[in-house]
């Protein structure tokens, strides 16, 4: 038996969540529309985490399928993907949004970013990382063609669609609601949007 | 006027170069068959370096050619690709090889490796950098079929052949002739060679 527990993720804004080895996670596309930012650390030791460039080599594709582990730059299982009901569009290709990128659209000032909520989510929960591994960026849309050219469309995810994730390790992990509000990575409108987690524990007994 | 100074990156080792912007780097694949991780860290901060996550979305393909700019973390240039005489065949999206890699594939003890090679040769010229990049893997043939799927196959590069890289700021540069000796990554043989490097710097006045 299991019990869940459901939190909100602010559009153009991340959390941070520690988990144990064996919990099943699920990433709720609430709205359709909106890619998450998604990082792994080892809980006991965080210059262990989830990396894209070893988990392509692991998987043997760019796009996790159900039954893929992502692994760590240890090259350790972390993550399972267990369900996807969204369609099975995500991208390991880029990186994090940060200040720069939004400079180089023609922003002036601050704009959120994904870069920034990762540490302020780690800060939040006592953790300082020195350094921003590429994020695992569940439901973007930017798969290259058969020319390798890469381009980013709206994300293909109905609302409510969700993927489940399995952790392999005790783990800390960090979803960010992506804030680009200046290319359609977050659908043609160009509107960031809540997302839910939702985190299948074990009964307390 | 150019003079140019040729270096040798022994098989299965690395080897790190000081070189100011403007200065067009060869790098040789002598023998065609070898892959040779690279990368570059901005000499006047090391916290800053080449990125691949970050040039792909600013090359807007998977695979840099003639004219395309490689960005650092903070999405600067850092390295332009000027000639390409190999077939153009380059990976971005594969890890170094690591102690985990070989440990892997069945090898019991210490295996040479491009992560260990990335940090002797960045140690040999003084510096320490508290992570390992993604590299850009020059000759790597490993671009992923129209499904996504990735497998490693033989270089196609003929022996003599090169690319032509101009540095965009003062850099620190580190190849690695990789020592995968258990895949095909450096040819069907999977024997490691010697490759060279070629700096053209200005003349002396």
């Amino acid at each position: 038996m299991t019990i869940s527990e459901t939190f909100l993720v602010r559009a153009r804004e991340g959390r941070a969540f520690r988990v144990a080895a064996g919990t099943d996670v699920r990433v709720v596309n609430t709205h359709g529309t909106q890619v998450v930012d998604t990082w792994a650390f080892n809980a006991a030791d965080p210059a262990e985490f989830m990396s894209m460039e070893h988990s392509r080599l692991h998987m043997g594709r760019l796009n996790p399928i159900v039954g893929d582990a992502l692994v760590t730059n240890f090259r350790r299982p972390v993550l399972t993907l267990k369900e996807d009901t969204s369609g099975g569009v995500h991208d390991t290709l880029l990186a994090a949004c940060d200040q720069y990128r939004y400079e180089l659209l023609g922003y002036s000032g601050k704009h959120d970013n994904c870069t920034d909520n990762l540490h302020a989510a780690l800060h939040e929960i006592g953790l300082h990382v020195p350094l921003t591994p590429a994020p695992l960026n569940l439901f973007e849309n930017s798969m290259p063609d058969a020319n390798g050219l890469i381009t980013i469309k709206p994300p293909i995810s109905p609302p409510g669609s969700h993927v489940a994730l399995r952790t392999e390790i005790d783990l800390v992990l960090v979803f960010s609601a992506c804030p680009q509000d200046m290319a359609p990575t977050n659908g043609a409108a160009m509107r960031p949007c809540d997302v839910h987690i939702q985190i299948f524990g074990p009964t307390p007994s």
